[in-house]
C-alpha cells in the first residue's frame, strides 16, 4: 500500500473510526485501525463487535493495499503532526509515514486478522434529515439505562409509522418520546406500507450522535432482522464518507405508549430556566433521598419548590406560572418528585417556556416545550411511604 | 445578625473564602464559612488552618452580629438563586435567607466555635503589583512538589533582594525561576535594605493565583517568621477586600543558584508550538520511560527529536532553528529527556520562539523564552545507563 493524503483529512477520519476501538484485552486486534486503498480511496475502519465504522477519504492511491495498527498510537501521532502531505506506506508489517521533516514507523499487523464488519443487503432502507435525526436521538439517549435483566431497556427504540419516526427510551422511572416526520420519496420499501421497528444499543446512538450531528444533508439507514447501518456519503461523489454499523437489542420493548398522560389534572407553564435553578438550590437540602416536592399554589398562581433535611435546614421558592386545571382538581396538592430526574427533563427541552403536567401524588407527570407537541418526557413521583 | 446583600456580591466573596474550607471530618467546624456583620460590612472567612481567607462586602447592616454555616450548602444555594436583594438573619443558629419568592433555613453552629484567623503586625510589609505578581507564581508554582523527606521542596521560594523578587520552585528534577521588580516606595521597611526570604505552601501559591490573578492594582505582603499575609483593598474605600493568611513552610530552601547553567555548549533558537507538538508527537512512542532525545543536527541547523519503542515502532522529525555553539561544542550530540518535563516547560514561556540550551548528555539543560532575561527553566537530562 502506498497512499498520499493531507493530514488534516486521515486526522478527521481516525478520530471518527477511533470511537470504535476500545481497550480489548482478549482479541488485540480489535484496538487497532484497518487502513485500506483501493481505487481512489483510502478507508479507515473499526469495530468492537458490536458497533463497527468505516471512514473514507478521497485521496492519491499509488497503490493498493492493506494494513492494521494500533488505534491510540496511530491517532495520537497523527493529531500532532503538521497539516501538510503525509505518505502512508506499508511494509512487513510496519506502515511508514512520512512528510518533509518527519518520519514514523508504526509497527502494526496483518489486515487478515481484523475482523469483518458485516454488511447489509440494500433491499430496506429509509432516508433520514441527519441533524434532526441526531438531535431527536440527543433528546432520548440518557434515559435509556444499561439493565442486565432487562436488556430491551438499555437502548432507544425506533418506530417508523407511516411517516412519522418516534424514538423513545426509558430506564423505567422515566420516559422521553420525540417524534421526527420522514419524506415520503426515497423510502425503501415505502415505510407507509409496514411498520418497522427495532431497537438501538445506546452505545451506538450515542455515536452517531458525536459523529454526525454537525452533519448537513440526508442520512440513509438500511436494517435487517438484527444489525443497522447508518451511510452518509460525500457530497462530491455520492460515495459513502462514514457507514455506522451496529448489532440491534433482541427482545419487545415495552409497550409504553399507555403510560404516557393523555391529560393533566393540572398543567402549569413556567420559565425553564427559573424552574431548573429553583430545583437545584432546592436539591441542597434534599439529603440522600434527592427528594424535593412542588406545591401547587392556585391562589398565587405558580409553584412552590420545598425541600427539607433535619441535618441542614430547609428552603422553599416560589415560581408564578401559568395556571390550567380540571373542574375538580384537588386545591391542595403537594407531589415529590427525585430531583434529578426533573433536571434531566428540563436539560432536554430547547424551549424557554416549559409546560409542567400534574397528574396527583402518584400519577405520572409531564414536562414538555410550550410550543412542541413532539417531545414528551414522563416522570413517576417518588410515593409517599 | 440581619444583613441585606446582593445576591451577586455575597456569591463571589463565597466562592473565594469556600476555597480554604474543605472535608475536615476531625473538626468539623472548619467545613463552615464564618459570617459576620459589622459596622459597614459584611464578613466572610474560611480556613483550613494553614490557609485562612476573608472576604469583606460593603452593604447594608441592619443588626451586627455572627454566625457560622456550612460552606457547601451555602455555596450551593446562592449560586442557584436569582441575582436579587438578599436579607441575612441569623436566629438560635440559625440562618435565614429570604427574598421576594424565597425562604431558607441553613442550620449553624456558633461563631465562638470558629477557630481565630491569625493576624499579622503591619511592622513588615511590601507592596506587589498584583497581576505580575500572580502571572509570575504561575509561571513556577507547578514545579515544587510535595515531598515529605524533604518539606521545603512543597512551596515556592520567595526572596526579596533590593529592589528585585525571586520566584523559585523545584522538584529536583527540573527548576523554575521567575524575577519580579518592585517599585521603590512604599515598601516598609524599605526592601533594598534588607534581604527577606521564606517558603510559600504550594496550595497557598495556588490559591492566590486563583483568587487574586484577575485583579488590577496593588497587592500588600506582610511576613512574620512563620507567617504571610497578602491584601488586597476595595478600589473605592481603600478597605480590605480579600485578605489570605498562610503558614509559611519552615526549612532552608535549597542552594539552588549554582545549578542553573550561566552559558551553554550549544543553543538553539527553536518556535515553541512546533517543538511542543513534535516532542508530544514523539512522546507516543516513548513507551515508560518517557524518554525522547534531542539531538543537535548541526549541517541542516536544527534538531531532531527522536523517540522509540520496541513495541510501537519509531519516530524521528526534524525542526529547524537558529544554532549558536562553542568553539568546542561536540558535533555529535545527542541528549536524553523525560518527555513530560520539556512539555511543562514549554507550557509556561509565554513567547512564540524558545531559546534551548544544552550542556552535553549530561550536564542541565535550560529553556526560556527568547525575549525575557526574566525567566529561566532548568532540566536535568536522563542519564545514559
Amino acid at each position: 500500500m502506498k497512499v498520499i493524503v493531507l493530514k488534516e483529512n486521515l486526522n478527521t477520519g481516525i478520530n471518527i473510526v477511533a470511537r470504535a476501538s476500545g481497550k480489548n484485552l482478549t482479541l488485540p486486534i480489535l484496538n487497532n485501525i484497518l487502513i485500506s486503498a483501493e481505487k481512489n480511496f483510502l478507508n479507515l475502519s473499526a469495530t468492537d463487535l458490536e458497533l463497527g465504522i468505516k471512514y473514507w477519504i478521497l485521496t492519491k492511491i499509488e497503490k493498493e493495499g492493506k494494513i492494521t495498527v494500533p488505534s491510540k498510537v496511530f491517532s495520537g501521532l497523527i493529531n500532532f503532526l503538521p497539516n501538510e502531505k503525509l505518505t502512508l506506506e506499508s511494509k512487513n508489517q510496519t506502515l511508514y509515514i512520512s512528510s518533509e521533516n518527519h518520519k514514523t514507523q508504526i509497527k502494526g499487523q496483518t489486515a487478515e486478522e481484523f475482523p469483518i464488519i458485516p454488511k447489509i443487503e440494500d433491499k430496506n432502507s429509509i432516508e433520514l434529515n441527519c441533524a434532526q435525526f441526531c438531535k431527536g436521538l440527543s433528546q432520548v439517549v440518557d434515559f435509556s439505562v444499561l439493565n442486565q435483566a432487562r436488556p430491551e431497556l438499555s437502548g432507544v427504540y425506533l418506530s417508523f409509522q407511516k411517516n412519522k419516526l418516534q424514538l423513545a427510551a426509558t430506564d423505567s422511572f422515566r420516559l422521553a418520546e420525540k417524534n421526527l416526520y420522514l419524506e415520503k420519496n426515497n423510502q425503501k420499501p415505502a415505510v407507509h406500507t409496514q411498520e418497522i421497528s427495532f431497537i438501538l444499543p445506546q452505545k451506538t446512538a450515542r455515536e452517531i450522535i458525536n459523529i454526525l450531528s454537525d452533519k448537513k444533508g440526508k442520512l440513509r439507514l438500511y436494517y435487517s432482522s438484527n444489525q443497522v447501518l447508518f451511510e452518509y456519503l460525500m457530497e462530491e461523489t455520492s460515495h459513502p464518507q462514514i457507514e455506522i454499523v451496529s448489532r440491534l437489542i433482541e427482545g419487545d420493548y415495552p409497550d409504553y405508549q399507555g403510560i404516557i398522560p393523555q391529560k393533566y389534572q393540572t398543567q402549569v407553564v413556567l420559565s425553564k430556566s427559573d424552574l431548573l435553578n429553583q430545583i437545584k438550590a432546592a436539591s441542597i437540602f434534599s439529603g440522600k433521598s434527592n427528594e424535593v416536592k412542588i406545591k401547587v399554589d392556585f391562589k398565587r398562581e405558580g409553584v412552590e419548590i420545598i425541600s427539607q433535611n433535619p441535618e441542614y435546614g430547609e428552603n422553599r421558592s416560589f415560581l408564578k406560572g401559568v395556571l390550567d386545571y380540571d373542574e375538580g382538581a384537588v386545591k391542595e396538592m403537594e407531589v415529590s418528585f427525585n430531583y434529578r430526574f426533573l433536571v434531566d427533563g428540563l436539560l432536554n427541552i430547547p424551549t424557554s417556556k416549559v409546560v409542567f403536567g400534574l397528574n396527583g401524588e402518584e400519577g405520572p407527570a409531564v414536562l414538555k416545550p410550550e410550543s412542541d407537541q413532539d417531545y414528551i418526557y414522563v416522570v413517576m413521583p417518588i410515593k409517599s411511604s
